[in-house]
């Protein structure tokens, strides 16, 4: 059976395939969201706690966070902002210790730049996972002793130094390259969650089919757990969204165990917590019931976020209510 | 390769492993219909024709034709009419008769009366499919034979004479032993189109998951395709439609290769044509495409048939333009 487990200080999160589907929430990323990276030049964290309290009421059961900021106006004035290695270290620390002081879901270290990766280890409490490694030589010598050393799960994408390759058995044996590689480190592959990377069904007809066959390779030959940035496959369509929210079913059917993806999009919640239920994933259907309070919500006319935040904090009062009777 | 191949006079749709997911449109059914039953009871086939419409409009491939009408008024003053054999076989006649006077699609029988599978076959221009067969040895002996006669593909349903298992392994016993029965009449498999019973995950934990496996098992040992009632899977559930949209695209990438079930609902729709891009089963997006028109009409206040129907016909107009200008 295999189980990733990750952690923060009061919460475990694991991945596996017989557990419901990880959403790794994605939305604390300065890459691509210019204004975002304009605040965290201003030592403003306001956007990233605001994502990270939404996404969790969304359903997100981890945090991504990323620090690959672009400080311009610093970078004017001074060259050593130009240098990834010199910002993203100390901005890491700071966005970790921020949101773990107001979520208490596990996180995942997410940088290009290994001492952003280890100022992140250093920060975060409990076991987070690390984003990430891949099959590039420079990178496995550099990040495979961070995950040793931390003792922490991390996701391994399948591209080399080659590049990514178009063809899934290319993908398959660099994904097996790096779990053996990890083992000659002492990780166990429990604790490699593979990318197996997911190509734009509008680019290339076969990615959604190849998809699903590499998942279910991964999982039986190398008995490892999976995530994918799940809306690559709907790039540069139109109604995507109706995409995602058939490929996510169809991804974890095919033993898919978790996505890194905007928690805050309805249709692709929903699908997910269905699946969850078919898979037989969600005991009783108690979670798809509470998730239905939260569609109810925006049917009045609620948005998604207002409903989930909403219905979250009705959960907590009465949860809290029972305990309180159970004591007195 | 399986292929069941359905016919009406003028078109054809293949039922396979590399098609396009083939929707059976359920609507044309009087059982739980109470006002068209009465309908049908006073020659009324108004709705009947505007449903066959409506559903090919919304994107039917194939339209099922069920005849089991109860006619109390007349059952009050004749007590033949209490009778289904004496009911079902001029009532099947009729429908089959003035629906394919109005649309074009393939048609599927759909009785517990062989006098009216019979009566249908009769009807029935090009190779309409058989709906039913089951593993009980009367109806096996009753309805191989006309399936044979007749040269058409028949839907197989999973229960036999001990009812239906609950145990997926037996289902999949009586499938087996109806495709075998098949052979002794010399009817090849890819002319049987197994139903292995879809029950509701509210009843049955057990029940998605039991389905994904069954369908990977008929398709890669007996080498049948298959069809379900799709939406049975979300009885009783609230938002049921949600769980629906996620059940579809997960079997079919289990290789469920069609259902009966309401074309008329987007959610379900929007899923199927999601997973057949998916699935490289649509070439270039070019159905996507077109029924993301459709989408776009009801976001601007259309209802979904309303729009399936405009952009059905302006698709029309440009194609017969565009004959014109060739021939021109």
């Amino acid at each position: 059976m295999t189980r990733t487990v990750i952690e923060s200080k009061t919460k475990t999160v694991v991945i596996g395939f017989d557990e419901p589907f990880c959403v790794i929430g994605e939305r604390i990323n300065p890459t691509g969201r210019k204004k975002l990276a304009a605040e965290l030049e201003m030592d403003n964290y306001e956007t990233v706690l605001k994502d990270a309290l939404e996404q969790v009421a969304c359903g997100a059961m981890v945090l991504d966070v990323n620090s690959g900021a672009v400080f311009t106006n610093r970078m004017a004035t001074d060259p050593r902002y130009a240098d990834n290695n010199f910002v993203e270290p100390p901005l890491m620390r700071e966005l970790i210790l921020r949101i773990q002081a107001v979520v208490d879901v596990p996180l995942c270290i997410d940088s290009s730049v290994p001492g952003a990766l280890e100022a992140g280890l250093m920060a975060c409490e409990g076991r987070p996972l690390l984003n990430s490694v891949t099959g590039e030589e420079e990178r496995l010598e550099l990040v495979l002793p961070l995950v040793k050393k931390y003792n922490v799960p991390v996701v391994a994408i399948s591209n080399d130094d080659t590049g990514i390759s178009q063809d899934p058995d290319v993908r398959f044996a660099v994904a097996k390259k790096i779990v053996e590689r990890a083992a000659d480190h002492g990780i166990p592959a429990h604790d490699i969650v593979v990318d197996p990377l997911v190509m734009p069904i509008g680019a290339m007809a076969t990615a959604g089919h190849q998809v699903f066959t590499l998942v279910r390779r991964l999982r039986d030959e190398l008995g490892v757990n999976t995530t994918c940035g799940a809306s690559n496959i709907s790039f540069g369509l139109p109604h995507r969204h109706g995409i995602n929210a058939a490929f996510l079913p169809m991804a974890i059917g095919a033993g898919m165990t978790s996505a890194i993806m905007n928690p805050v999009r309805q249709v692709e919640m929903e699908a997910i917590r269905a699946a969850n239920f078919l898979m037989n994933h969600d005991a009783n259907g108690t979670d798809w019931i509470r998730f239905t309070r939260v569609l109810d919500a925006v049917e009045e006319g609620q948005t998604f976020s207002e409903a989930s935040v909403s219905v979250a904090q009705a959960s907590r009062g009465r949860s809290g209510g029972r305990a309180g009777r159970s004591r007195g």
